[in-house]
């Protein structure tokens, strides 16, 4: 197809693709004549993950080339390739001091994470809210964390046993596409769901116009 | 205290604090003269809760007069005031379709969520987001998300439990605090771990590096 059609189909402009062209995040049409290339699947499927990367990822531009790097490598591997991925999503800018980043590491140590990444831009990212924490007057306490750790991990487990193995080797850029939408969505899903749970939690607990009985299924 | 000496102490500009008198979002101190007042440990308790509102809960300076109501409001509950501060955080702007809203009065009905309010703003987020979902083609499977909600109702009501009544009823303002806390940087701890969590069981899913006997704890 044409690129004006190849905008049209993936809901990227055509100044947008061109970008992506001479950047390198989207490959080489084949050249039909000196003026016109030929687009195709590829190229909807590798613009579909790059849209997601942006829109759903809040992925920076600068970071694209890393992930689509890993997604064209296929020497890489999928957990590679996902490894590439998560560190643009985490990525911060933000400074973090020692203790913090220890206190992180213990937290994940704790949790059980072994296969974590010792420098994985993550980590960096928890001891940024770890100190957050410290600074409301709120520090998380490490003795009494096992059960919120617990709950994590059995989400997090749940959620990665729902990706499907099944097209991971077919096309690189729909399992990223899948695994992003996965972190970035569904987290928000999360945190909606969680703050619907609240209200009916803190409704049994401090809503004194509710019959005390009603308060059966309140946690612990 | 004086004004300069409050604004230090809180850390919000003198301007700010001026504004905040002017909207009546802070009652007026006790006057001195007829161009001095006087401010005490009310007026710090209250401004700490403006800032943690404003810089944690990024409430819109026009919702704060809500919340500043129901605090001062004491012949609202708890439960009350709480409402008026879930509200806020879960604002949103966007319309959301019938059909998605039907959905997700579903999903809070199969959650066994009985005491969130029909009309909360929290229903519009979760109905949007389920819009979303569908549109990137992985819409919620409401038969299948059981285990999900169930493990989404156990961190928040180990959430709500860790909220002390203790003193309830003592400062309002540090009761609302403490629940926008724990509403949003407690959310960014959620998904801070629930993302090393990824790391862990991702790597022991799609790491062919690793012995398949490590996969002994991936999960189901």
């Amino acid at each position: 197809m044409r690129i004006s059609e190849l905008a049209e189909q993936s809901g990227v402009t055509v100044a947008t693709i061109k970008y992506y062209l001479r950047e390198g995040l989207l490959p080489p049409g084949s050249k039909v004549s000196e003026r016109q290339a030929d687009y195709g699947d590829l190229h909807v499927a590798r613009l579909g993950l790059l849209r997601v990367l942006r829109e759903v990822g809040a992925v920076p531009v600068a970071d694209l080339k890393d992930i689509v790097d890993a997604v064209q490598n296929e020497t890489l591997s999928v957990h590679q390739m996902f490894g590439a991925t998560y560190d643009a999503l985490a990525r911060s800018s933000e400074a973090v001091s020692q203790h913090d980043r220890t206190l992180a590491s213990q937290v994940v140590q704790r949790a059980g994470w072994t296969h974590v990444r010792p420098d994985t831009p993550a980590l960096d990212q928890l001891a940024g809210l770890l100190s957050v924490l410290s600074d409301v007057g709120w520090p998380l306490d490490l003795q009494n964390a096992a059960t919120y750790l617990e709950l994590v991990n059995a989400i997090a487990a749940y959620e990665v046993s729902r990706l499907t193995a099944a097209d991971l080797h077919a096309d690189r850029n729909a399992v990223v596409q899948q695994m992003v939408v996965g972190q970035v969505v569904f987290g928000q899903l999360l945190l909606s769901l969680r703050r619907l749970a609240h209200e009916h939690h803190s409704a049994l607990k401090f809503n004194e116009d509710l019959p005390a009985a009603n308060s059966t299924t309140s946690p612990r």
